[in-house]
């Protein structure tokens, strides 16, 4: 498994310094990293962990070289760099072709011999799997459905039926792709619940998080565009668009029909409303509530941290006399203009 | 599948414009909707589309009808009509009764003969389900659960032991009901689990979005009256009561104890603390935070939406000096006062 | 099942008030309770039922027994108490050890004969199980993992591969450990994926909500320390750290590398940013925003309620013109110490 650093360096375009028959074996952290142990340092903020690292190489970029005592791999982006040198040393573990005894396996599903479908997991009538997909223990994937090449449905995954789901994704334990939109009509004798009939679509290389939820359009589509990463509990709505490469942190939620541009970047517990468009490059910080579109790309937020509870109440009792600090402060400007007046 | 449109006039009660013999098959949007689609237009936002639409038929108000290019379906509500055509046309796939050969059934279980029990569902001991219920792939039914008829739990639902469920309900996939909920006691070493002994109450007519998670009650039960629509990744705590055909969008939480009246609309990302009693027909903007009980029906709010974030910056910096600003506002004032008294 | 009270005050430590050879059998609340019940008073609300309550026996503070029925036990932490005698009353079902038919668990795995591992449950290769684990039905537990004594992981649990849990751990359904975290580097071409190969240390007598997603760490641990309980639908993020006997309630989410200190407590749906320090002893308010490290224990917070909604679009609006608010009130500032020099 280990990779001598010379060939690194030649893989990934990198100066070396250091001897190149050095060869690594696993990834660690500057403060961590043993023996055999590649690094990186792309924060500024561990920059003074560098000069007591006891990794065999550090990837970094050229202004860090004089202060690394070990071998070094110097990168424009070295995070970049990083990640790829994990993948090598760290690939995902290979696939046991195969269909496990217990799972359930539809006869009209297409399942080239090429893939793993792990115990207890069950696929639908007519569904179709790409080349070396593999499908985790317990994870459901509904009729219909059609899967690109070189998936991986982790366990306890549920797709429902009939989505379509690109090349190299990864589908994370506990997520849901389909589900009912939330479409209701109200009645005099209640919710009447709209039948969602649209799919969800799913581009290459997209990496859905754990818990999270996709649901299924009304009508058309909701679609996930080429290279979206989404983490975990993150909610989208039927009929939403997701821009390529747009990234959606922890527990962020976009409601219906609204349109996310590409290579937008959403923090954790984002709120964006239902019927927007978002233009491209678009960052959301952590927190932020979206309630109108937004057409210039750009940093957005809405968050106000935290201060000590007794501190905060008076603040928030004063913003909830907002109102009565501006009458006041017109009074004060009008009596003011007259004073002047009168002075003058 | 396709039906006349003579014959959902009849139906739903609307007057008919265009060829009653014309069949619609699909239901579409104004904009996509083909030959042989229904379309609807409820949505002022969406009018424009109309003069446009290649629908066979389209469901919409009387003010509507002129602009409309085809044969069209008057409706006092034209999206509660649609939402009852589109079930017409795209009704829930038929069940095919019977239990799978990898479900796990209780011998004490009481699972009727039309029901479907799907691959590695299973029941536990002294379940009991009503007619025609739909056990999901992978879907766990503890023990003593009774169920009503016509249920439809997805795949990959759990229930805890002992819930009660009432007719024609749907649980979507990654829900679970009753687990316990989070009574926890402060001992000098530590916390100490309080067992939750209580039950889920479900009524009529109430659906479960995926990943919805509704704890059981400590000592009573939760309860979740009839027709409750229930969105994504909702979090119900223990002992909360829902009145009937209230709504709970997306990622929202009900804190332990809480009790909602009937009829409310909760917006997504709404936080509801715990102990409170929330009247009927109380509607709370997405991301409000509601930390009092209300006793007065009407629309609450608490959501201030992104601004460029240097500019939300310096807001925030003004509102963490609002105590300031409030001290020379009043100095000022006294200043004033004095001056006049000082000019009189 | 039932218990004598005399037994019961033995061995809590509690005088008792009443009949000593009463026996009680569940427990119930104040207001429902009837014969065989034991109840608790701890919280001061409550105090107004307990004149009239049905219960056998009343768990609560010296300061209450002339206002009791009925008899009482007399604890310095009545709900403390009143946890260990419901636990003492109403158990975890028993065990039924064995692995049920349908259960597929790796020839390497150990299980040791003690546990009950339910149907349709996955144990991966190598994976180690203590002694009396209880695996829910169709709970996934991947290759590596180490699971402490007395483990219970209830129905449709995700654990991925290497994860270590300590002794008499919960958890509830839906939950997921170990999944990979949010690791992505920026690249010309997309976002690329950074290999998750850390893992989850949990400690021991940790519980885990349902739906509750706690991912693996980068290149180090994720670290949840002892007596941690975790509500539902909560995230936390690769390499954070939670101190012992932390607590933190629904829908909350943790970002990457922060690090929680002991005894903290947590609100629900309170967000925390990435890469702080958060002493111990902190508790945040329900909603709190956490943006920066806090190195004093104290209670924080930074949530509004709601308004009606037309209030508060004016105090939104007024927010959002707090800059000119600060300008005019600095202009009438000079203003008005011009006047006093023109006065003096």
């Amino acid at each position: 498994m280990g990779i001598k650093l010379a060939e690194l360096a030649v893989r990934y375009g990198c100066e070396l310094h250091g001897d190149p028959d050095q060869v690594v074996e696993c990834v660690g952290t500057l403060q961590s990293a043993g023996a055999g142990s590649v690094s990186f340092l792309a924060n500024r903020a561990y920059r003074k962990h560098l000069a007591m690292t006891q990794a065999s190489a550090v990837i970094l970029a050229a202004d860090a070289i004089e202060e690394c005592p070990v071998a070094c791999l110097v990168a424009d982006d070295p995070y970049a760099v990083f990640a790829s040198v994990a993948a090598d040393l760290h690939p995902a573990p290979a696939l046991l072709p195969g269909v496990h005894s217990t799972a359930a396996v539809s006869s009209s599903a297409i399942v080239p011999a090429t893939c793993e479908i792990a115990a207890g997991a069950f696929i639908g009538a007519n569904a179709q799997l790409g080349e070396r997909v593999y499908v985790g223990p317990n994870t459901v994937i509904g009729a219909d459905v059609k899967i690109g090449a070189d998936c991986r449905l982790m366990a306890n995954v549920t797709c429902y039926q009939d989505i379509r789901m690109g090349n190299r994704c990864i589908v994370h334990s506990g997520a849901v792709v389909g589900a009912d939109g939330f479409g209701i009509a109200q009645t005099p004798t209640g919710w009447r619940k709209v039948p969602q009939v649209g799919r969800v679509k799913i581009g290459d290389d997209v990496e859905i998080g754990a818990g999270s939820t996709i649901d299924r359009g009304a009508i058309e589509d909701t679609e996930i565009g080429f290279g979206v990463k989404i983490d975990n509990l993150v909610h989208i709505a039927h009929n939403v668009h997701i821009g390529d490469h747009t990234v959606i942190a922890a527990q962020s939620g976009i409601a219906g029909s609204t349109r996310l541009g590409a290579r937008c970047m959403l923090g954790g517990h984002v709120a964006v409303s239902g019927h927007l468009e978002i233009c491209d490059d678009v960052y959301f910080l952590g927190r932020a509530s979206v309630t109108r579109s937004i057409n210039s790309p750009g940093t957005y937020s809405s968050v106000i941290g935290v201060e000590e509870a007794g501190k905060w109440r008076k603040l928030a009792a004063r913003f909830k006399r907002l109102e009565e600090m501006a009458a006041k402060l017109k009074s004060l400007d009008r009596n003011s203009k007259n004073e002047q007046d009168r002075g003058s």
